[in-house]
């Protein structure tokens, strides 16, 4: 049992593990990518006090090295449900399990808008989660939206359980070889159905599907916890970045704007604070 | 008239400052004391992302030379009031005054606490500033609490005007030459009176006196903004570092715990964000 889970390898989430381990707690640290991935996307940052003028990866090299120095690792995993049981926390990554006390959210944002249906959908034909959810949709037809070629993987597992795949994928040179895929190279616009999914529309055209699985490199907060609270698509926390479900802290872009490295990591050593208070006081 | 006025040269101040440089504002930065100043005394640091193991000095220095990187100035002055006409404020500073459209308080905290009864005769006998209420105790009896040798010409000021100063040195080697000056080696403990201050109680006796000045760094946030909204002695901000005056945002130590640099870094480049939609929506 850790003490304290960090989910997400962003500046926020380097800042709470510098903060959990100078306060000598008990934590894992997971994320879908390493710390230097996470930032070497940006552009060159002017504003990050004390780093005048750094690009995107010189500040992940930065934030790693610092990370490295102190004896912090990462571990490179996609957490895909955060699940609460006696005020403990079970997260699920792949076919592991962890368990800790306290939770800090570090999820940054989606920049993509989520599909017409995606949240109503949500839990009732829609899935995050290949690992998680894909054996429910044995000898079923399913729609898979895949982001990003790291996810063909999960593209695979799935066509093996299901009858038929209908694929979407998002970027150029998909290598899919299941013969269950058919690849329909059109963006899904809506998710519709009653109870449940039923059909999944494009641009042009329309498949009848059991399930629908959004591969991600982020997951949304809300599917990833249940019950958190969302407003306008980022995790409400109060000035100690506390959220609606105690133990559970956010930090970082996951929490609203502005999208900053300064903010990020400042929020970072306050949920990191946080959670340290939250032990103290539920032993 | 500038566009914003950021009171305070701690690394909070340091990244609203960076900010608002990067998004082309014009503003004035007032800091009793230098950015190198503010930070030299902070024990070493390892917990700050990005600057792994730095001593209190370092960080200030490599904070002022980002600074001075991008052209942005510190100018040493200290604020003793902000006051609010039609939805501009004005800040007093010594002999000067500056206009500015919003205001960033990043002041610190106070360490000390203050005296019994300071707060309830703060403008009723109680100042902060020698230059702004001295002359209102021509040929009375004052009470001086001075915290620093760098406050003493203030005492010399008062004493000027004044027919008595009793003159409370907080710090050893203490040069006041004025005749009228009488120094007493005790600590001041309480001030009383009714609608106005009459005494101040030290350990071992008292005076009667018309006016105390107690000449400090760091002023306490409501003396400087009347109105201003301070809970437990910090700031209330809400997410957006807003204060409960319109135009006025705070950020850093006064805003509350933890006193953390990292904190105050995502503070400060969070008020800079807000004060800038602030004036977008107010033009």
């Amino acid at each position: 049992m850790f003490d304290v889970a960090i989910i997400g390898g962003g500046p926020a989430g380097v800042s709470a593990a510098l903060n959990l381990k100078a306060l000598g707690k008990n934590f894992i640290w997971l994320s879908s990518r390493t710390v230097s991935k996470k930032v070497a996307l940006a552009e060159r940052i002017k504003n990050y006090p004390g780093l005048p003028d750094v690009t995107g990866s010189e500040l992940g090299w930065t934030l790693n090295n610092h990370c490295e120095s102190m004896g912090i690792k990462l571990q490179e995993e996609v957490v895909t449900g955060v699940y609460e049981t006696d005020g403990k926390f079970s997260l699920l990554a792949g076919d592991k399990q962890y368990e800790a006390k306290t939770v800090i959210l570090c999820l940054g944002v989606e920049t993509s808008k989520p599909l017409e249906g995606e949240e109503e959908f949500l839990g009732r034909g829609v899935s995050c989660c290949a690992t998680c959810d894909g054996f429910l949709y044995k000898g079923k037809k399913i729609a898979i939206l895949c982001t990003d070629k790291s996810f063909e993987h999960e593209v695979e597992y799935l066509c093996g359980i299901a009858e038929k795949a209908y694929v979407f994928p998002m970027y150029r040179g998909y290598e899919i070889k299941s013969e269950k895929a058919e690849i329909i190279l059109k963006r899904p616009l809506k998710l519709s159905g009653d109870m449940r999914l039923k059909k999944v529309i494009y641009k042009g055209g329309e498949v009848e599907s059991d399930g629908m699985f959004i591969l991600k490199g982020a997951i949304t907060p809300s599917a990833l916890v249940h019950g958190l609270r969302v407003e306008n698509g980022h995790i409400r926390v109060e000035r100690d970045c506390s959220t609606n479900v105690a133990g559970i802290f956010a930090a970082g872009d996951c929490t609203g704007r502005p999208y900053q490295y300064a903010k990020a990591v400042g929020e970072g050593n306050v949920a990191a604070h946080s959670a340290v208070e939250y032990l103290a006081k539920n032993k």
